[in-house]
C-alpha cells in the first residue's frame, strides 16, 4: 500500500495524524519536534487572531514554507495569553478604558497564569523559543478558608492546613471505627484490615487509640524555637462548626488540588505568561495589528476575508484561512459557512470570568503572615484570592483580588473599573486588614466582556460534544478552525498549541496530498 | 522595679529574653530585627565552628561591638549547610576522600535543602544578606510510588497520584457507605451527616451512587488534546493490590507532606543552600580555617581554648565562648565542663543519614516522565530520590539517588564511594532505566562518618528533653552552647539561627548586667 493510497483510505488527514507519525511521516522526538515532510511554497494561509493558536500555527507552517499572514484585531499579539504591566489597556464594551499604572517590574497575569507539568507541549515551546520557566505554587497550607457571615468560624482566618488535617483526622477517626465496629463489610482480609487501620492513623494523624487530636500538622500558636520554647498547639475546629461554616463544602475545600490539571507541580513564564506570546510572535512575520474582521467567504478556490483597518474597509485573499477567533466573536463576523459550524459558533458557550490586579506598598501576605504562593478560598464575591508566585521577599507586590466565575463573574463584570475595585478591597480587607493602609493601585478584565475575547474560554457537556463541538474539528471548505474550543483542553495554553499543531498537520496533508476526500482541492 | 531589679529577679537571663522585649529592651519588629541594647566593646568571644550557628553568632555579636572570633576545623564556613559543587571534598572517617567533578552549574546540597515558608528567621536571613530565593518543590504528584519486591503492584512505577487518589476513593467509599449505613454514631446532626456525604463525594471523587471511580485525578493513560482526543483514563488499582504492595504503608504514603516543616511553601537558596552561609561568612571577620579545636578549658576568668593549625597545638583566650561543635564532635574535645553537661554532650544521639548526587546526560525525568522536583518514594535502600526544583528544561542535571536515614543510612555509610554510586546506580535503574544511558559521575555524603560533623541532626525524645536537653541550654560557666541540638528545631537552618540568636541575648544580657545569678560574672 503507497502513502497516498493509505492516506485516500483513511479519510481525512486530522484522523491520520497518528496514522502518519507510525509511517514515519511525523518524527515525534521526546522533545516534541513537529517535522513535518513536504514544502508548502507557494501557498499563503491567512489566519486570524494572533493568539497563542494563531502565532503557533504561523510558526509552525512558515517552518514549512507558507507564506502567512495573521490579521489580529488587537495592537499586541498573544490574545487572552496577556500580562497586565504599566502602560496595558483594557478595553470593554460598555465601560471606558483603563490603563495600567502599575510600578515597573510588577505585573500579574489576566489570562492563563499555570502550566501544568503534563502540558508538555506548552513546555516544548517554552524551552524551544528560550522562555525561562519558574514554579506557580498553587499548593499553599498557609493560604485561608475564608467564610464570610456563616457559622461559628465565619469571618475567621482559618489557615488551610487547618482545616485539611481536621476533616483527614476527623474523617478517619470515623472510618476506623466503623472498622473496628466491624459493621462494615470492607471485602479486605483481616491482615489488609489492619494495614488500612495502620494507614487511616497515618494519613488521619490519629494517636494510638485511633483517635484525632490536634498535631503540629495544623500548625503552632507559638512556634517552637530555641532553648525552652517547645512551641503550643491549638484544639482542633469541632467537626460540626467546620461543617456548618460552610469550609468543607467542595467549594471550599482543596478538591481543585486534586484536579489532573491543577497538581503540583505548576509552572509559569518567568516575567510574565505573554513572555511565550512575544517570543512566538518575533519567530513570526506578517502580523497586522488593528486588523478586525469583518467577513469570511469562502471562494470557488481559496478564501476572501474583509476586515477594518484604521476606519478602512479592506480585502485579503488566501488559498487556505484557519480562524482562531473566540466563537463569540467570530459569532459576529460575517461568513458563508455551512450551517453546522455556523450553529456551533453561535451556540457554544464561553464561560464568564474574571480577575483584578491590585498592588500593595508591600508584601504583607508574606511578611505578616507567611504566605507565599497559592490561593485563599472564600465563599464571597471574590471567590479567590491568588497570591503572586514571583519575587518573594520583594518590596511591593499586586496580588489577585478576585479570580471569579459565572454569578459571581458577572456580577464583577457589570461594575465599572473602579467599583470593582472598591469591592475587591472592602471583601479583601474581611481577610487581610492591611489592604486598607498598603494598597495603590488596580486593574480589572472582566473576560466576557473584552473586546476580542467575549468570553474566558469554551464551555462544553458530553451531549456538545458529539454535536456542537465536531462541526468545528472539520475545515469548513477553505477554512480551519484553531483554539482551545477545539481541544478537549478547554481554558488552557495546551488547547491553543495543540489545536495549532493538529490543523498545521491536517492543512499540510491537504496542500501536499491531492487526494483528500470531504475538503475541496486548492 | 529598675530594669536591673527586675532582671535579677527573674533569675536567669535565657528566660528573661521575652521580658526583655516586653520592657523594650530588644526591638522585635515583623521584619525580625533584632535591636539589642548595649555594647559590647571590649569583650572578646571565641565561637567554635564556622556552621550556620557560630555565623550568627559573630554576625549579630559584631554587630554589637564584640571583638569575635571563630575557629573552624573545615577549610570553609557553612558545616552541614553545604552544597556540593566542582571541587568540593568529602573527608569520611574510614575511607578515602572524595573531590567533587561535577559540570560547572550542578550542584545538590548535601546538607539541608528546604526552607518551610513558617521558619521566618531564615527567611529574614535572606531577605537581610540578599540571598535570593526560589520555590523547592516538595510536593509533586507525578513522582513514583515503587514498591521493590512486594505485591501486585512491585517494581511497576505507581504515580503518586494514582495511590493519592485510590485511597482518598476508596477509603471515602467505605466512610460514605457506614454512614449511610446508619452503623455508625458520627454524633452529627441530620443535615450535617448530609454535608459530611458531600464533602465525602468531592473529596474521594466519589460518583453519583457514592461508589469510586477512576476520575482523570489519577492522571490518563492517553492524554487528552486537540479534535478528537478525549483522553483515556486507566482503571484504579484494587485496594487489596496497594495495601498489599506495601503502597499504603506510611513509609511511602504521602504523610510526609503532611509534616508541618515540609507542606508548601518550600524554598531554597538560589544557586544552593550555602549561598546563606557564605553571604553570612563575608559579613564575619576573624574565621580561622583548618583550626581543630582539641580542648574547652573555663578559667576562673575567661576561657581557655587549644586548638590544632598546621599540626601545631595553639591556644586561645577570651572572655566567654559560644560553642557550636555538633555533640559526636564535641564528645571528643577535651574539656572541664559539669557532669550533666558532659553527660549531655555524650549521650544526646544524632541521626545516621546519607544522600548521593547524582549527574546525568540529560533530564530524562522531566524530558520522558514529566517529573519536575519532588520526591519519589521506595521501600528500598534508596528511601527517596529527590528531583532537583531547579534549572527546569535545563540540559544536564544531578538528582538526589537516595537520602536516607537509620539503618539504611548506616548501610550504605559502610560502603565506599564507588559502592555507594554502584547502589544507587542499580536499585535507581529499577525506576529509571534511563540511569544505565545518561549516568555521569556522583558524589557521596555520610553525614555520621563525616569529619567534623558526625551525624546528620541531634534526636531526642520527649523524656530527654527533661534532661540531657536542659543540660545545655544554660551555659557552663563562660561557655554557650548553640547550634540546632540546642532548640526543638533539630535538622532545620532555623535552629541553628533560632538558637543563635538567644544564645546572643543571653551573653549579652550578661556582659551588660552584672547580676545574674548562676553565671560567673566576667
Amino acid at each position: 500500500m503507497s502513502r497516498r493510497d493509505f492516506l485516500t483510505q483513511t479519510g481525512k488527514i486530522a484522523a491520520a495524524y497518528p496514522a502518519m507519525l507510525a509511517l514515519g511521516m511525523l518524527k515525534e522526538s521526546p522533545a516534541h519536534a513537529f517535522d513535518l515532510k513536504g514544502s508548502g511554497k507557494g501557498k499563503h494561509i491567512v489566519i486570524l487572531g494572533a493568539g497563542l493558536a494563531g502565532l503557533t500555527s504561523a510558526y509552525e507552517l512558515s517552518k514549512l514554507g507558507y507564506q502567512c499572514t495573521i490579521l489580529e484585531a488587537r495592537n499586541r499579539a498573544g490574545g487572552r495569553c496577556w500580562s497586565i504591566r504599566k502602560g496595558a489597556e483594557q478595553h470593554e464594551t460598555d465601560i471606558p478604558t483603563q490603563t495600567a499604572t502599575f510600578d515597573e517590574g510588577q505585573y500579574f497575569n489576566a489570562g492563563p497564569s499555570r502550566i501544568p507539568h503534563h502540558h508538555e507541549l506548552t513546555l516544548h515551546y517554552c524551552r524551544e523559543l528560550n522562555v525561562p520557566i519558574q514554579v506557580y505554587n498553587n499548593v499553599n497550607e498557609a493560604t485561608y478558608y475564608f467564610s464570610e457571615g456563616k457559622g461559628p468560624l465565619s469571618n475567621k482566618k482559618v489557615r488551610a492546613r487547618e482545616i485539611h488535617n481536621d476533616m483527614r483526622g476527623y474523617t478517619t477517626e470515623l472510618l476506623a471505627k466503623a472498622i473496628d465496629q466491624q459493621s462494615l463489610d470492607t471485602a479486605l482480609t483481616k491482615e489488609d484490615t489492619q494495614k488500612i487501620l495502620e494507614y487511616l492513623r497515618a494519613e488521619g494523624g490519629l494517636d494510638i487509640d485511633k483517635l484525632y487530636k490536634a498535631s503540629d500538622r495544623r500548625g503552632y500558636i507559638e512556634s517552637p524555637g530555641a532553648g525552652d520554647k517547645p512551641g503550643k498547639i491549638a484544639d482542633p475546629h469541632k467537626l460540626a462548626d467546620i461543617i456548618s461554616s460552610g469550609l468543607a463544602d467542595p467549594d471550599f475545600y482543596n478538591v481543585a488540588e486534586y484536579t489532573y490539571e491543577l497538581q503540583m507541580t505548576m509552572f509559569q513564564a518567568i516575567g510574565g505568561m505573554d513572555k511565550i506570546a512575544q517570543a512566538l510572535s518575533q519567530k513570526v512575520q506578517n502580523i497586522h495589528f488593528n486588523c478586525e474582521v469583518t467577513a469570511i467567504y469562502n471562494q470557488e478556490q481559496g478564501v476572501k476575508i474583509t476586515y477594518k483597518e484604521k476606519g478602512a474597509e479592506k480585502e485579503l485573499l488566501a488559498d487556505l484561512c484557519i480562524c482562531t477567533l473566540p466563537l463569540p466573536v467570530l459569532s459576529n463576523v460575517q461568513h458563508n459557512f455551512s450551517s453546522d459550524v455556523s450553529r456551533a459558533i453561535d451556540y457554544i458557550p464561553y464561560i464568564a470570568t474574571g480577575k483584578i490586579g491590585l498592588q500593595f506598598k508591600r508584601r504583607f501576605w508574606e511578611e505578616d503572615e507567611q504566605i507565599y504562593g497559592g490561593i485563599t478560598h472564600t465563599n464571597n464575591e471574590l471567590t479567590q484570592i491568588f497570591y503572586p508566585s514571583y519575587d518573594y521577599l520583594g518590596k511591593k507586590g499586586i496580588l489577585l483580588g478576585y479570580y471569579n466565575f459565572n454569578d459571581k463573574a458577572r456580577h464583577t463584570g457589570n461594575l465599572t473599573h473602579q467599583q470593582r475595585e472598591q469591592l475587591a478591597l472592602e471583601k479583601g480587607s474581611l481577610i487581610h486588614p492591611q489592604y486598607k493602609q498598603e494598597f495603590e493601585k488596580s486593574f480589572s478584565v472582566s473576560w466576557h466582556k473584552t473586546k476580542y475575547s467575549m468570553g474566558g474560554w469554551g464551555l462544553y457537556t458530553s451531549a456538545t460534544r458529539q454535536t456542537l463541538y465536531k462541526s468545528l474539528l472539520q475545515p469548513d471548505k477553505q477554512v480551519y478552525f484553531a483554539g482551545e474550543h477545539t481541544t478537549y483542553l478547554n481554558a488552557w495554553m495546551a488547547g491553543a498549541f495543540e489545536s495549532a499543531r493538529r490543523t498545521v498537520a491536517d492543512l499540510h496533508g491537504r496542500t501536499t496530498e491531492q487526494h483528500i476526500p470531504k475538503t475541496t482541492p486548492l
